[in-house]
């Protein structure tokens, strides 16, 4: 496990959430690229959906001696392995997130409910592909239901 | 744009692919982890479906000068923006593959349908969640639909 690879950000998450507790949804973000991609985004705004790949830079590294993780810090729900929920720390703390594109101006995008705090570094954009993307009926843990169903009473 | 960040893979593809080109579709891969992080997947199993983000390693790096591309390198397509594509040349050339998961066997996963060659590493495993991964009914590009449609003949 020598490998190694350099990543670089080709941007930033500019919005007004300095941490990591918001109701996301609620929150529009702009994507600002370096201005020398700007070409690369063209076509991007004719997908209604796009994937972002950014760098969780705040996270501490994960070791493989704590491989377990209570979703969401959640002492009551059952501790699983970390690649078996979303957390933000892993070993290659790489976030991913599926959001709508509202607008595309030049090197900036327009997104919301991008989970991701300000000033997270972008790694990749892709679009989102009905094919391949969608999943029409996932079986997920059970913890996951339960996760939602209380989401949903606290947002309501 | 100086900021930059170091990754390691946590694993590897395994299968008997050596290039780019198969019948995706049809390719069972093994997805082998290092050992020390067995543990990390425990509980992952009761996802019927992951996301798998791998690092395409033999691509050359996508510089700024060279921002556009074809759709799968069709010359009968519009070229777009690479990050309006799929394109494995990528500024980070990170990967992402929604795949069923057939089968956890400590360190050893089991996918259907693994677009990756043998030897890609691995850089993160996370579950498909139906909320927030899945969007139902996605605006596409119209090149999309015409590479779908030609590439179900070919393969019928």
């Amino acid at each position: 496990m020598s490998d190694a690879w350099i990543i670089h950000p080709i941007g930033w998450v500019h919005n007004d959430v300095p941490g990591l507790d918001a109701h996301w949804e609620d929150v529009t973000s702009q994507i600002v690229l370096d201005e020398a991609w700007a070409p690369a985004l063209d076509g991007l705004d004719e997908f209604s959906h796009i994937i972002v790949l950014t760098w969780l830079h705040e996270q501490p590294p994960r070791t493989p001696d704590e491989p377990h993780t209570h979703p969401q810090g959640r002492l009551d729900l059952p501790a699983v392995g970390l690649f078996a929920t979303r957390t933000p720390r892993r070993p290659n703390p790489i976030g991913m997130t599926v959001v709508p594109l509202l607008a595309r101006t030049g090197h900036v995008l327009t997104v919301q409910g991008l989970d991701m705090a300000d000033g997270t570094p972008v790694l990749d954009l892709k679009p989102y592909l009905a094919r391949g993307d969608r999943i029409n009926q996932p079986r997920m843990a059970d913890w996951t239901r339960q996760l939602w169903a209380e989401a949903d009473q606290d947002h309501a």
